[in-house]
Parts: C-alpha cells; sequence; structure tokens
C-alpha cells in the first residue's frame, strides 16, 4: 500500500489563488444582492451531480422531450424547480479556450482554472487538494458514480491527480493508492472500467477486497450487497446507454441510491460525486437519441438525490454540467419547430442498431424491430447503402435520420463554449445562485464544508 | 381621435387563465424556496430590456469578446452579476413549438400563451392588458424604444394589439389612436419606422406633435429636446447597426437615457421597454460581427438602467431575451476555440461593407478599410467571386469570414428554442429568480404593478 504523502503537496485551501478568491467574493456579493438564501442549516452532506455535457440546449430539449402536448405550457423537469443560475466554464489553457471535461471538472473540484486534460493539478502540474478529499480528511465518508469508466477524467478530478487525464491507469491506482488519515480517500466507487481496475500488471478489485471493500459487477450484486465500502464496475469501459442496457447494468438512479444508503450511515456525513457521463459522448457523436436517454438517466439520478436530501435536511445537492457539448441546436435550417416524436420512438440507440446490422442483422428488420415509426424508403435506404462500410457509417447514417426528423442542430463534434445551468437544493443552495464560474462552484464547496465542520 | 373601447376588449388580469397562474404559483414558490429576495422596497419604476434573439450562448459569446486574455478568469460582463435563471420560451401554436418574437413578446408583455405573430391577442384573436397599459391605468408614464422600427413586433406587442405582426401600419396606428384614461398610452417612442409613421394616408408624427409631443429624427434633436412626450424615429425602418451608425442617430444607450430623463418626472412612476431589436436581426443572418455590435449597443442600455435603479431605489429593472437566434454555437467543427480576434477587428458590418461594394467600391479597399487584419488571398478572392451576384452574396461571403475565423457554429436562419438568461435588479426582482416561463415574466410585472400601486 503505497502513502505517496499527498497532503504535502497539495496547496490547502487557505493559500488559493487571490484570484479565484476573488471571483468568488464576486459570487458571493451576487447571492447577497439577489437572493439572499435562507436555509442557513448545517451541512452534513454534500451530493454534486454532473451531467457532463447537459448545457442549455440539453436541459430545454429534454423539456420538449417530456412535454405533454394537450397542456399550452410545457412541464418543468426535474431539474427546472431548483435552477439558481449559470456557469462559466473556460479553462486557463494556452492553446485552448473551450474547456474539456478535465479542466472543467478541476475547477469544480478543486476550485482553480487549470490546461484542459488536467486531472485535479495546476498549469505547474503541482496536485492541488479537491472537495472530495477535504470531505474525507474530515471523517466524511465519500463515493464517485459514473457511466463512463469511473476514472473517467470528470470522477477523476474529484478522486486522483494526474498530469494527463489520459493516463487511466495511474488514475485508477490513485483511487487506491492515494489515502488519508490512513484511510482508502473513496468509499463507493460505482462506474465502468473493469479494463483499467483488473489488469495484467495489477487487480485493483482484488486490492480493494482485501481490505474489507466488496466488489460488484453486476446490478443484482450491487443491490444485494449491504457494504458501506464498494467497488462496483459493471462494464469494461463505458456502461450502456441507459435504453440499452440490460438488466445486469444499474441504472445510474439506482447506483446513486446505493450509495447513498451506504454512505448515510457515516456519522460525519458524506460527499458524494454523480455524473452522467454519456450526455456529452452522445453530443460527441451528434446523437440527440442517445443524448435525450441518458439525460434521462441523469434526471433520475438527481431526483435520488433530492429526495434524500428532502427528508435529510443537512444534504446540499448542486448540479450542474461542466461544459455544453456539439454546438445542440433546437431547430436546424429554417422551420421554427423541434420535434422530438421521433426520438422518443427509438428503443435503442443508432449505436445499439449499428452494432447489430454491422454483426449482420438485416437493416429493415433492425430498423422495425427497434424504432416505433415508419421510415422513409429513403431513410432504409441510407441505411442500406451504409451497410458494409463499417459501424461508424451505420451509427451515423441511423443518427441523422432523428437529427433530421427531430430538427435538431449541432455545429461540431467537440465541445462548445455556453455557459451551462445550475441547480441546487438544500442548505446555503443560495451560493451557487447568480453567475458563478466553475471555480466559485469548487470554492463554495471548500468553503462549506469547512462551515460545516464547526460547531453551530 | 378614435378611442377604440380598448379596455372593455381586454382581459383583466384577475381572470388571466388558470393555466397561468398555476404556472406563477409554481415560479412562486420557486422563489421562496431557492432565494428568497431581501429587497422588498416598494415599486414605482419598472425598466423591461429585451434583447432580441439574445439566448446564452451570445451573453457567453459576448463575455468571450471583451475578455481580458491576460487574467485567468474571464471578466463578468454588465449583465453577468444580475443573473437570476432562465425562462422558456416556447409558444402555444398549432403549426409551431419554437416561439417568433410575437409570441414571445406577448407572453412577456401580457401574461399568456399565444400563437406566432401573435400582437398581444390570445389564441382566439381576443386583445388582452399588456402591463404597459396597466401602467398607463395606473398613471405612470411609459416608453417604448426599439433600434428596429419601433412598431416592430416586440414593442409591439407591449403597445398595441393585432392578429398580424406584420400589420405594420395598423400597429403604428394603435400607438396613437388606443388611448387609457383619454391620453395616449405611450410617452416616449424612440427608435426606426419613419416608413410607418408619416404615410401616405395618415402622417401620425404630425397627429403626434398637434397633441403635444416632440418629433425628433436625429441624434441632437434627441438629446436637445426636454419634453416629456416624445416622438423620436432616426430611421425609415431599422436603425443601422451599432458599429455602422452616424453621429445622426443615437445609441440604444442614449435613446434609453434620454426617456428616462423624461419619465421619471412623472410622480406616479413608469414603465419603459427597452429592446435590443437587431441582434436576433444578426442572427438570422448568421452575421457575428453585427450580433456582437449590438450586444454591446444593448449592454450599454442595460447599465444606463441599472444606473438609474441604483440611485433611484424603487425602481425594478428585468432583463431577457424572447428567444435565442441561429442556432448560435461557440465553437464549430471540431476545435476547441471560439476566437473573437476578428470580430473585433470590424469596424462596419458585413452588410455595410457589402453594400458599399454592390455600389461600386473596390472590394480590397473596402475590406482593408473597414477591417483591422491582414486576410488571406482566399477570403478576399471569395468576396472578389461574390462582387456582381448582389449585396447579399457579397455580405454572405464577408459574414463567412468571421464566421470561420472565429469558429461560431450556426445551425438555422430562424430561431431556435433554448432556454435564456434572465437578469433582474431592485426591489422584488427575486420573483423573476430561478426557472421561469416567459408567461411569468408577464405575470410576474402585472402583479408587482399591482403591488406597488397599494399604499404600503
Amino acid at each position: 500500500m503505497v502513502r505517496k504523502g499527498l497532503k504535502k503537496k497539495l496547496l490547502p485551501v487557505a493559500v488559493m489563488s487571490a484570484v479565484a478568491l476573488g471571483s468568488l467574493q464576486g459570487s458571493l456579493s451576487n447571492v447577497k444582492a439577489a437572493q439572499g438564501g435562507k436555509n442557513q442549516a448545517k451541512i452534513k452532506n454534500v451530493i454534486v451531480l454532473i451531467g457532463d455535457g447537459m448545457g442549455p440546449a440539453y436541459t430545454t430539449a429534454y423539456r420538449y422531450l417530456k412535454d405533454d402536448p394537450s397542456t399550452p405550457l410545457m412541464e418543468d423537469t426535474g431539474f427546472d424547480p431548483y435552477l439558481v443560475g449559470m456557469q462559466s466554464v473556460n479553462p486557463h489553457d494556452d492553446e485552448e479556450n473551450i474547456t474539456d471535461s478535465a479542466a472543467s471538472a478541476t475547477s469544480m473540484a478543486a476550485g482553480i482554472k487549470t490546461y484542459n486534460g488536467a486531472i485535479s493539478v495546476d498549469r505547474q502540474g503541482q496536485e492541488v487538494e479537491t472537495v472530495l478529499e477535504l470531505a474525507k480528511e474530515q471523517s466524511k465518508s465519500t463515493g464517485l458514480i459514473s457511466t463512463s469508466q469511473v476514472n473517467h477524467a470528470t470522477p477523476a478530478a474529484f478522486g486522483a491527480h494526474d498530469k494527463s487525464r489520459h493516463n487511466y491507469n495511474d488514475i485508477a491506482d490513485d483511487y487506491y493508492d492515494e489515502m488519508i488519515n490512513g484511510e482508502h480517500k473513496i468509499d463507493v466507487i460505482l462506474g465502468g472500467g473493469t479494463n483499467y481496475f483488473v489488469r495484467e500488471d495489477r487487480n485493483l478489485a482484488k486490492e480493494f477486497q482485501k481490505d474489507g471493500y466488496s466488489y460488484v459487477t453486476t446490478r443484482e450484486e450491487l443491490l444485494n450487497d449491504g457494504n458501506e465500502q464498494v467497488l462496483g464496475l459493471f462494464a469494461p469501459v463505458g456502461l450502456p446507454k441507459m435504453i440499452d442496457r440490460t438488466e445486469k447494468v444499474p441504472s445510474l438512479g439506482e447506483m446513486t441510491t446505493s450509495a447513498i444508503d451506504r454512505l448515510k450511515r457515516d456519522k460525519d456525513g458524506f460527499f458524494l460525486m454523480v455524473e452522467g457521463s454519456q450526455i456529452d459522448w452522445a453530443g460527441h457523436d451528434n446523437d440527440i437519441v442517445s443524448a435525450m436517454s441518458d439525460m434521462e438517466d441523469f434526471e433520475k439520478a438527481f431526483n435520488a438525490a433530492i429526495e434524500f436530501a428532502k427528508k435529510d435536511k443537512h444534504t446540499l445537492v448542486i448540479a450542474t454540467a461542466d461544459h455544453q457539448t456539439g454546438g445542440m441546436a433546437l431547430g436546424s435550417g429554417g422551420p421554427y419547430n423541434w420535434l422530438p416524436e421521433s426520438i422518443k420512438a427509438a428503443e435503442r440507440t443508432p449505436d445499439f442498431m449499428a452494432t447489430e446490422i454491422a454483426d449482420g442483422a438485416g437493416v429493415e428488420e433492425t430498423l422495425e424491430r427497434y424504432i416505433e415509426l415508419d421510415l422513409t424508403d429513403e431513410e432504409t435506404q441510407a441505411v442500406k447503402n451504409a451497410d458494409g462500410q463499417g459501424v461508424t457509417e451505420i451509427d451515423n447514417t441511423i443518427e441523422d435520420i432523428f437529427t433530421d426528423r427531430s430538427r435538431t442542430g449541432w455545429t461540431t463534434g467537440g465541445h462548445d463554449g455556453v455557459d451551462v445551468p445550475v441547480y441546487a437544493y438544500g442548505p446555503h443552495s443560495s451560493w451557487f445562485a447568480g453567475k458563478i464560474d466553475n471555480t466559485d462552484f469548487g470554492n463554495n464547496i471548500f468553503r462549506l464544508l469547512e462551515k460545516g465542520s464547526k460547531a453551530d
């Protein structure tokens, strides 16, 4: 068991850069001026939920998707009642001014601006303390959940330190090796990623088990396990999208509830980060079906967190995105319509269908089986033409059907720079209100954890 | 002078549809839960500012544009410190689910959902009372300002009623003919539109003058005029974009200040609506230079309103958009950069340059005169190729230079459906906090005007 002397290398919160503190003060005066924030109860638990890529077009599109068209107003999503503001997410990078997930997650986890690709290290590569680590120092229980491999950029920025997000094995190693006060710093680790945890050179699952963790790899095992510490890995890399999952894979909501049920037993409270990881992956793929699938998965996790917080009274829930992906827009090519009906008709993702077709399934049979609407001859023919050109070409062709029918616009296969919505509930939720920066997001959590650790 | 019996036809606020009230209650409970809102001073004046088309991509892009790159954090825009939430803007239209300016302005002016094209009439074509009209009934002074023709959809929805936004002459007539308690309902009317007010069949400018209004047509005349009632029309249709204006045309900030200076003399207070109209027109044209030009024009008007409200203490300022235009994104085609340098290098809009070229000016000379950067041979050649194909083709070609250099994404020449930011300052600004609908925006103003009219 390697003790990396982590704490020595970490920049304490107290010496955070003057710039970051300046911005924090700006944010606090916003709050003071505009909101007030009545709930001043003591914070015991903090749940951060990050919809990766979930910019304002995604949250709006999801409301359109869920709308009951028989009423004049659109019904609120699970998120809407908790909107408190928006955050800016630009990185501090010499080459790029639109953030990646690593830099933005570092801002939210550690309260600093850094370069794209950085996993809770600053621009000089120096490791910086994260809010998860502070929580563990305060003897709280902690958890990380994602639908990507759980050592992917966003969770990694809360639980590891690396000069590059691409050092997946090192990041997985950090989850085990970097200890705080002699304990593993993450008690509940749920997501995908067996490829990185169970390797030829090292079997982290076995190492965790040796130290008392449960190791589960199916939904059933997760739900039947009652251990306070658990490593759950349900796929080699990322989990399937929500609408593609089998019974063996838990939903993000189930993982969230399972984590809360374990973490809440700690009398010192807990910190939990939950990521809806593949909203972003769908955006990169310009795949509106997958984007909406995993928005729903994420909404259920958010609802589970809110439900717990409402009962608990001492839990702060904060949800946001790290950035928006794809330059997605509700509307393309002129018409004043965004039409989610075709999206709702898809029972599997384009990628799922494309994989079956590439594996030999018939085009017409596959499309009929998984899409509950009559495709035109041209749409079916386009997929037939793509058949034989590889799964990516088939995938793109099926995605185009939904892009065109829904009139979704896309401008990039990368990220875009728009501000993202911030949702908050619970004690001191008003600290996150107004226009904040993602560094404010992290610094506010530090301050609230410190505040919560003091006697009333 | 025609008295159209307006009040009889109007739906009183008290019998607003149950749906709208239900939504209002939802919004109020949001506020209660999340914000609190400490400033409960009595409201005397209300200033509504609408950046037409100014969705979240525009407000973010403007921050990137104004950023000082020598600091790690981006500086706040004038808007940022006042962000309180976002609003949904979908219309209630049988054919379209993305709003136009008329339907959304009707929601904000009259608190109801209606069809695209409606100017403060409901889905049955019935005229509905607007917040400007309620203010006038309360003996407040009122004003409408826009950089489009001032009888364009957004201002029209506050000051007129028509089944179609396209009935420009009828809307201009309404501004004069529809009286409240024997008085013209709009005291200060500033913008473009001589074509619609000074016509062969009717000269509304003269009619207003006969009733005691000043009529001004240049910046100098506006600034030198001290009359409480004024009609100012500075262009046949819309005003030039900010960066194209001559000294003869006032800025939106100057019009706003001039209006406030007149309206504030009313001891009963005032209601003022200010529209940054052509942010939207720039979006329709996929013209990032013009969009940022008129974002700056609008920001200055917003700053002027805030400055007054800070001194006055009894003025509520609320700013938002009716919708976003163009599916604009910061980022296109992959790279993680949105680069505003080329936009800042443009000293005139592409449309201005294209018009000069179409009128015979040399391509190279024109581009060199108005763009402070070295264009590539390919860029210059593209404009040369467009020369002779009409001003639109030249315009589009110049716009493409800035779209490509800045890496701005566009998905449509129409509107998109994303939620838009809401900014508020002053007494009861927290009523607009959280996720609201544009009908909440209107209904909240009704309620606050009613509240303000009562004794403390």
